[in-house]
């Protein structure tokens, strides 16, 4: 029998992540990541394969990660977890015993059962699985009309990117807007103007009925019986859990299908361990469970995981998922930390809002000088940070961590007003109307008058 | 007499952010603007105004941030502030009684006393100032041969600004590397060859001795005899404050030559502030005064006297200066927050060091990826970043600002590695790999070793 310290089942971000940050926080223990898939892809580089890589393989995260840090790798299928002999069945037939053992298994494209015609030919998903993906890019050279069924961060991506390689693409989401659980309407419509502008079809609020063809798919059908013709169509409605092992192997599963876990990412026996898609997170704000799976909160948790493996060396003291998502449509980056206006009125928080239009270089005279907006949304008696969405140019990923950073450290309109930011002209938006500042002085007066 | 509830001196950005502020806040107050320029001109944009604006009319604030906001301006010069009287004499003859009264009078190009020819035809300084800028400019279109003398950030922005005209530039800079003073070696070193790359030529670690010519400036003479030949010569060696006016006014100047002023920005006439490059300044981490002046950073100042003018409704919680600088030599961003490793140990701190070379966007393949680098500064016992460097692409500026965000809520290295970002393939870093996270890890390690 195999013997290692430290058994991580999952091979993507998170289990990566874990193995490094472990093997780096006890280098005396062996580390061994076991996963299915011989490749392993950047998982938020799989849109960027279709139009802009042209190529899967420009998007692999290299094994050396790995064996750079003295992990070793194991390509297999974790098919049992024998908790009490501290042992994982392998479905090579070999067994590996484990001091610590990792779940980073992830999650799969959700196919709705009720959805008719989902198992035609050319109706595909978007797994992390690179020889499904080649095939999929191969396939739909010969297609022409392609149907994106759901307009959420990967629909939209994956849509853009297929309008890169010249096909007609029709994006069909059932909410008002694309990317509308992200976004308030004011971006949520502004991404899908620009969306527009570059040659894709957006039918916004109206549900999908069938996906109809013989062998192959045809058409998509709507609920209003309009029919959409398609050579393709790509299913982008979500992603759930991988947790059939866990589950299998009697660990609790929570009731969003995720691996019930505690602060520290402990499930009740505490040499096991998940993170990632496949493991509990609860929202950094509403205190609930959280439905939200980001490779970058995926990270988050692993760096915690792998520095407590063998005792609480750090205190996650950031307990909690703030959602901190960006994107890009052409040079246009949208972003959004923590709660949206919609969100967090649902949740019963009593908010108010500012809202700033600036530049993100200055003066905007200079060339590729691009529009940078920024909304904030604050609780209107504490005046703490809940949320923001940025829409900007090639700085709005790392505006939306400071925004993320400020909703961490439970920053107020008050202290974001007086916070120095340092700008230049070729990097930023001006000192005297920097977008983040001027919404909050927005925000600050609203509060005023409320 | 012309009556004014707030009375602003200096209409470049500490006083329109201050006036803007104020207004907002106190809408019923009447506030004046008064100012020497006729036109304003954005101040980090003026070296741009050489190479990539070709003209300073692209470079204005233009008026209309004040008078849409209903601030008053005149243009003419104060000189002298009556304070028992509250009332500011103008150079025009008339008079102005003021209830509040702000100095924002900025700062002006030193030049050095013992600089034997700086008064030659040809030798510059870069003030704030269109009309000189103006000049300089055209007088530029004759020359071939350009000394700047001062490698900090205006002499290289400057020097590469005017490279870009076609003109033969050398900078002069005593110390061992330019921009040494806010860069360690590694980054200094690098921005140094990234601007020989682009054509300039640099002469560091060693002195002007003295400007030779007739009339006109023809050679600068280098403290080990060199001779450099120049048609025309940038002075770029520092600004100091601009206090004449208050001095004669009997206000208390500090031992930098600033105004003194409380950390409300109060000088010991409660009814007169001083904001910006005038203003006194103490280090957010040595408690020192402070000679560091950014227009940021006067804006940052200018909005909480605009808040506190008529009674404390802001308390100042992030007092004193955090240096958070950025620049750009060509499509490579270059900034620094807080206090660099040579600077911290100066001053005493026992510090650890993390640093990461990373990519921003991810995968690598992606066009238009650039190198990312991140070094962290750490205080080595109780883990408190003390300050950041950032070489990177486009989101430089932002990341900097991370980590000038990081400094004022005091962060850890500790609640770094478990800091929630968000990651894009086309915006950022990819999440195993986020320089600032990965430089925290490093420095983590040093920690646990000492």
């Amino acid at each position: 029998m195999k013997k290692t310290d430290v058994l991580i089942i999952g091979g993507s971000a998170a289990g990566i992540v874990t193995a490094v940050t472990g093997k780096n926080h006890y280098p005396d223990k062996n580390f061994l990541v076991i996963r299915k898939e011989k490749e392993v892809l950047v998982p938020c580089g799989i849109p960027y394969i279709f139009g802009t890589l042209k190529n899967s393989d420009r998007n692999k995260i290299p094994d050396t990660i790995l064996s750079n840090a003295g992990i070793d790798l194991k390509i297999g299928e974790v098919t049992f977890v024998d908790q009490e002999n501290k042992v994982c069945k392998v479905d090579d037939g070999t067994e590996i015993s484990f001091d610590k053992l990792v779940f980073a298994t992830g999650s799969i494209p959700t196919v709705p059962k009720w959805l008719k015609g989902a198992e035609l030919d050319n109706v595909f998903t978007v797994p992390k699985n690179k020889e499904y993906l080649d095939v999929l890019i191969e396939k739909l050279g010969d297609c022409k009309k392609i149907v994106t069924i759901g307009g959420g961060f990967i629909g939209v991506e994956v849509s853009d990117e297929i309008n890169k390689m010249g096909k007609e693409v029709t994006i069909v989401e059932k909410l008002p807007q694309i990317l509308g659980l992200v976004f308030d309407d004011y971006l949520a419509s502004r991404a899908g103007e620009l969306l527009e502008s570059r040659g894709l079809t957006l039918r916004r609020g109206v549900g999908v009925k069938e996906l109809t063809g013989n062998e192959k798919v045809t058409a998509v059908v709507l609920k209003n019986g309009e029919e959409l013709e398609a050579d393709a169509v790509v299913l982008s409605i979500g992603y759930h859990p991988n947790v059939s092992l866990a589950e299998k192997s009697g660990l609790e599963i929570d009731e969003l299908g995720t691996i019930k876990v505690d602060e520290y990412l402990r499930t009740k026996n505490h040499d096991i361990f998940a993170v990632g898609d496949c493991a509990g997170k609860w929202d950094f704000l509403t205190r609930k469970l959280s439905g939200i799976r980001l490779a970058s909160t995926a990270c988050a948790e692993a760096r915690a995981v792998g520095m407590n493996l063998y005792g609480l060396l750090t205190v996650r003291t950031f307990s909690g998922t703030i959602a901190i998502f960006s994107t890009a449509i052409g040079d246009t980056g949208f972003g959004t930390a923590g709660l949206t206006e919609n969100h967090a009125r649902k949740e019963g928080f009593h908010v108010v809002t500012g809202i700033f239009e600036g530049i993100d270089k200055h003066p905007g005279t200079l060339p590729g000088t691009h529009k940078q907006t920024v909304k904030l949304v604050v609780a209107k008696d504490s005046g703490v940070l809940l949320g923001g969405e940025v829409m900007g140019g090639q700085s709005t990923g790392e505006i939306v961590n400071l925004l993320g950073l400020a909703i961490q450290n439970r920053m107020t309109v008050n202290s974001l007003l007086i916070t120095q930011i340092g700008t230049h002209p070729m990097l930023t938006a001006p000192p005297t109307a920097y977008p983040i500042i001027k919404a909050a002085e927005e925000a600050a007066k609203k509060m005023k008058r409320a």
